[in-house]
């Protein structure tokens, strides 16, 4: 289990303070998609410059132009990038293929496509690195969490290639780190926190006392 | 009926060229997600400076965080926005409310999403400015199209909000215009074409003619 810090943030510089703050317990920094739409994807490139001993996730959110967008991101130095699970055949094949030709990782976002085991299983038939079980930010306003579709999804894949996001804290994740997912991804909740070398230093005793 | 014209080349000064040789036939210029995700916002904000007379639409296919992306698009200008149909409903409620705030408008994008006669007509209760029916691109070369979605959804929906999108090219606008939907989205066909000015004339007149 790693800890993806994803970062929604629109302020460069508390961006790096935030990376800079919590690195030693971080192992994927990813971009998020409001920051890439706001600064482009040379940001990848910047973060990656400045830490290249770390994984560079860019969530592109891809769902259409699957060739283009993803050489955009692989190009920019992502070490992963992003798809959507409700994307064309073909779309998923030329972001598969694409991060064949770079050598770099995909990850399947199923934001805003709950568990249905038949269209969860054709999708691991692509042999994405990652399927990210991903409960949208907005609808965590409506106190939704991820855990459930990851308890079903657990039984169906092998849990090296399982992410899970959507408002993971640490009350959350003593019931996600249970089925013991590849990545864990946090947001708001060290980002928007006062201290957030705690909270990621808490997230990773938690996660590493469970993995020994 | 109107044009819009859908960029997706990464060439700025290409854009500025293909604009410029078809800018009196076109209505809306949409910069691409492609073109977005690589520059950044501030290019809708460069093309916008310059053509202050057309609509611009920021092709953001927001999936998530309505609010924040919502914003980054309007506060650089555009006119119109995009938020993908497979959307949490707080996703589309936060999208809608932010173009109330900016006094601009929406574009609802059935991308990936294929017709289903109660799931569109949930998505009209939004009232969005526009409703896209839109085949991938990337499903394009498996030769579909938009028009059988078009024909069920223009039964459900005022024409004046269709938009439709999806490998448009002279030989499947004669079908498209029958339907009469507001804006026809034309990229490739256009963009890729050695004349990309008699193309878009082409179309201009093809759909003033029907208007009549």
């Amino acid at each position: 289990m790693k800890i993806q810090l994803a970062l929604d943030l629109l302020d460069i510089n508390k961006i790096h303070e935030i990376i800079n703050e919590t690195i030693e317990y971080i192992d994927v920094i990813e971009l998020g998609t409001p920051l890439i739409m706001k600064y482009g994807i040379n940001i990848v490139n910047d973060i990656k410059n400045i830490h290249r001993n770390k994984y560079i996730l860019a969530d592109l959110k891809i769902a259409d132009g699957g060739k283009k967008e993803a050489e955009i991101g692989f190009k920019a130095g992502a070490d992963i990038i992003t798809v959507l699970s409700h994307s064309d055949k073909n779309t998923l094949l030329y972001v598969k293929e694409a991060s064949k030709n770079f050598n770099k990782k995909v990850m399947l976002d199923f934001l805003n496509n709950d568990f249905n085991k038949n269209n969860y299983l054709n999708l691991l038939k692509y042999e994405f690195d990652f399927y990210c079980i991903h409960t949208s930010h907005d609808s965590t306003y409506d106190g939704h969490n991820p855990l459930n579709d990851l308890k079903r999804f657990n039984k169906i894949c092998n849990k090296n290639k399982i992410a899970v996001a959507g408002g993971i804290n640490l009350k959350l994740i003593d019931k996600i780190i249970v089925y013991e997912p590849s990545l864990i991804i946090i947001g708001s909740h060290i980002t928007n926190n006062d201290n957030p070398k705690i909270v990621a230093e808490n997230i990773f005793n938690k996660i590493n006392n469970v993995s020994k």
